[in-house]
């Protein structure tokens, strides 16, 4: 029931604090024999890792994991893998303030309110930092999924920040890498270019809207009822830091929609399988994979974090204004879409492994 | 694991499929000395059952619930309480075509393809019959909160029918129970009479959005990272049937805002307690609750079933349309307003026996 | 984190009171296409039912097990199976004393300390009837694993009943279901007959020791530390009313030998399997299968309800004494065999499904 | 759930292996608020720490345990707190042998058998140094039990050396820090300085028989069924390395027992607590705790590498001889008593914690 896990099978504990002396994932049921070493596992929290471009927080860290038990000879061996990362730019500042004064949209107040106590260095246990340790556990998932479902491919790119969103018919993943925003659209990437530039000089931050695609699923993933494979991978990206909202498919779009627009008619493939006309569901019936694209959207709120003053209290309760300075993102949902993507890593994973426990390989055939 | 419960403490098992002889809840961890009986949880049922305007399905079920364990005397024991409710109105007919043809947005395929064995008959376990075992569980989880948290009020209500929303300067909670669409704008509910009356005669049905508020949160409920009070709203609100999307507070919409226009100020109240200059955050911070209202949407995907034919395939893999005749909901989003308040129920209960377990009663003062 | 939950796939809870309308198990994780009817299961019911010899209870319960879902023109769906069984010989009686005084040797005291209300009708849910729902879902875990592993074997006996133990030299599995003590002895079984007859008259009762015997189990079930094979069995036996000690293999008496005398040296077998020396290890070695017998043993201490008077208080308080008529089994191990063999039966089924989903069909061969 | 974890709320999770860089435990669950820090957790692993005598292994480790996580300022927050320890003194040496060779009665062959793949080095994952992780955490809980439930005392010592018992008449726990035995009999202590020292020379083993008791444990912690506080000990106990059997109070004893022997009769005492005529029930009633002295036994069977030679196989199939020579524990059980001690707080903590989620304070009081 640990309430800093996730996953059933494969089961990831992240721990750590933002400034404590090291984070990381404590990674269960990982299959045996899979080929992993920390040069893979770095690959991927490069890419999350802070200080890459001016658009997000200029904090320096190294972001080196280790691997602790669980791998020998460059194979897993089905035991617990623990993964972890030390932190290395916690610079020595004066916390006094932010120990005293609770900052607005932060989760100062509601741990203090919770537990009475907080490690009031730059968020403690709620801060972004965290999502290292997601990112890390979500390599050793891809490592595992390849070769376990040979072709699937996860990709994570931005579709919207602030009032500029991509469009659609423009989008070409080539460019997804070819930008600091992980955008496909690169006539959208440059219009972000510009309005994050004046944003971060003026203190101020902004929300985003992450789109995380899974190719290549195979068709029976997910379970009835609790264990829908979208109930998993709603809970998954709504734990993410600042994350407000997630959709799969046509999401909340599907409010809007008629039964005959929103239908998605199946027709044989030439390879056998069935084939859809479209993908509304986003790639789900009945919480079970169709063998389409799984599509994830997530909203990510602005960073709290602003130049500009805020109204707040102490914790004495007196009333007082607070300017958070420091190394903040202004727009976070830039550093999660990794983080997306490692997530959707790990809920595809733990589906395939409790497919193949519940259920085993035989599965009803069409035709 | 099991994949068809949810919660940590108050943990629901719904079981039973559409035309089987019965389903219910299997309810662990009720705290014991919780007054309740049938009465009281068939209240909560009316409201979701079928056939109650000509905007739901015909079918006619009573879904009378009997408690058959875990209550002596009209209170809880403590022990696990056992909610069955008895199909009744299984119509003989003739499943030959839906047994053999995959009704397009249905999880017929899915489960043919995950188990190679599916109950045919109307959906089976996928059948939005199931919620009534969640509305039964969300009775007694209601229950229990009366006497734990007095005063916390759930209420759920339509938002959005296809194209037309509720004007939120005309909301006025009396409404929600005056016209058969929980809906809080009295205007917009003729609207939605009209429109709904057109497409049920046109064999048409329509996404629907809801949103369900709980005033009287205790401040300090949720936990961080994966045990977020958000996390387990997103995956309770996910896991009910056609949900496609979810939101807390300004969800979506948070990616189009920025730092300032999102910020929550905070003061202090008159009555000791933290109050804010608005609930962007939807009463969650860091995954623990704030003490404001706590305020979830999700969007309802429309029926699936329609009079118009579709193009699908055969078991055997042979093309072919199909018309879902039936007795179904025009707009299947009016019935998950109570299933939407059930679970919201249940998630703030078993957050709260979480919280108590863990934490106990002494919480970080403020002031 | 339910409490009256077992199993981690094969995930089985039970529910009810020895007094209530019924009792039952929800059982999840059930392999689909698993053939299994109301028949199959009944067997297996009737072997724990009580009334069957003037050795236990002479409460006459039919025990008639109903599927009331889950399972499809005879086959298992992949869905939850609700197994439930009214109690239909709840003689109404005056429960006035039990429901003032603490029976000694029962949970009666505990549960009102504990929950501060209790259903005081013959036990509620700390009854041995409890045990009916296990028998009812280890038949279930039978089917599935004939299906599964064809040939495995579980079969319970009692070696000791109060002074009397078998001989071993004697045994004969033949002579199992020839007597009502599941003896394997013919002669123990006699000397049984004459002491429990004369326990019987005289209103006292005895402790007895079951030994559960699993054949055919294949070697890598199990894992590691706290996922152990043996972990869980000796939750499970542990878990039954009544039972105050488990052994594994050797057991207690393993304290008292030499690293040589406890030594299983290996060997190859002609069917290129491992052959062992000995089982002192009870088949398990690291909380893993070896592929020899799983060899379990567990003890049941005397029936708590004598006629004898004793010594106890009132919920008030008060000195007072009890004698606790009804309808008892002078030795409740009897009838804990076909319990023994069901928990086995769960645990079993459990493990092949975890290393099925975590590890896969592909082991490490020898040779 | 992950199969290298225990506990509900407070919530352990061990990882490494015995001869990687590091081992630990990833606790979650603690309460926050709770004074700890490295040196108290140091004061319990130097009692489980190996080479403290000729009677255990002779290998050197510092078993210095760092917090990473989870405390701040000297007190828990009340999130993920991990507990890591260097392995300091992992010799070079040559592994072939063993690599290649099953040693009987060790994991080698069920680890390889079930994964396929194996840290062959001193046995991995299934090594008895896992245990360092497990008395890390119990002193955690511990340290939480001290400010929960003042007064609470828990005492591991040893009862049995292969053929030697302790005289329960000359009992005296002032004894046990006094022997390398933790013996509580000074007279058998000597006795099996002896008898081991012989053993050792000889290269033999021997098994143990370990007693922990907990005094001043509240009534009221455990659950009907699946969650009583003996089914929990019982599977925490079983899950430490070697063990082959758990007892409970009268244990394995009461098979041979009446219902008049094994009655404890209950009575008021004067602080207007219930008070037992004696404890056959070992403080647990019905899976709950009557408040009475716990009392948990288990079995530690010889260690298995002796310097004997013993028939085995490769992992090739051929049979061969091995002899395990290394720096092993004649008597395993020695340094068991203090992981003993560590599961039974960690299993009291946890139940403490579930009945205050689920129960809360208000019990039901006599009188």
């Amino acid at each position: 029931m640990s309430l800093n896990s996730f996953g059933h099978i494969f089961r990831v504990t992240t721990w750590g604090e933002s400034h404590g002396p090291a984070l990381g994932a404590t990674v269960d049921g990982v299959p045996p024999g899979v080929a992993v070493n920390e040069v893979q596992l770095q690959h991927w929290l490069d890419r999350r890792k802070p200080g890459q471009s001016k658009y997000t927080t200029q904090r320096r860290e190294a972001d080196q994991v280790r691997i602790l038990s669980g791998v020998f000879e460059g194979q897993t061996t089905g035991t617990p893998v623990q993964l972890m990362i030390e932190n290395t730019d916690q610079r020595s500042k004066d916390y006094s303030e932010i120990a005293e004064k609770f900052r607005p949209g932060h989760a100062d107040i509601t741990y203090w309110q919770k537990y009475g106590i907080r490690d009031y260095r730059g968020g403690g246990r709620s801060s972004a930092r965290e999502t290292a340790s997601r990112v890390a556990a979500g390599g050793l998932a891809r490592a595992a999924l390849a070769s376990l479902v040979p072709g699937l491919q996860i990709t994570g790119y931005m579709t919207q920040v602030g009032p500029h969103g991509i469009d659609r018919t423009r989008m070409d993943m080539g460019q997804v890498d070819e930008n600091p925003f992980w955008c496909p659209d690169a006539q959208a990437a440059e219009e972000w270019a510009d309005y994050l530039g004046g944003l971060r000089k003026s203190g101020n931050s902004v929300g985003a809207m992450i789109e995380v695609v899974a190719r290549g699923v195979p068709a029976g993933l997910g379970a009835p009822v609790y264990g829908k494979l979208d109930t998993d991978l709603a809970a998954a990206m709504m734990s993410i830091n600042a994350v407000k909202g997630v959709e799969i498919g046509e999401g909340m779009a599907a409010a809007m929609l008629t039964g005959e627009e929103n239908a998605d008619e199946i027709f044989m493939g030439n390879d056998g399988q069935p084939v859809y006309s479209s993908n509304h569901a986003g790639g789900i019936l009945g919480g079970i994979s169709t063998g389409q694209d799984v599509v994830v959207r997530f909203a990510v709120k602005p960073t709290s974090s602003i130049l500009k003053p805020r109204q707040t209290i102490t914790k004495s309760g007196e009333a007082t204004e607070i300017v958070t300075k420091g190394r903040h993102d202004p727009c976070v949902g830039i550093r999660a879409v990794p983080v997306g993507e490692a997530m959707m890593a790990c809920v595809l994973l733990d589906h395939l492994l409790l497919h193949r426990g519940h259920v085993g390989e035989n599965r009803g055939r069409i035709g």
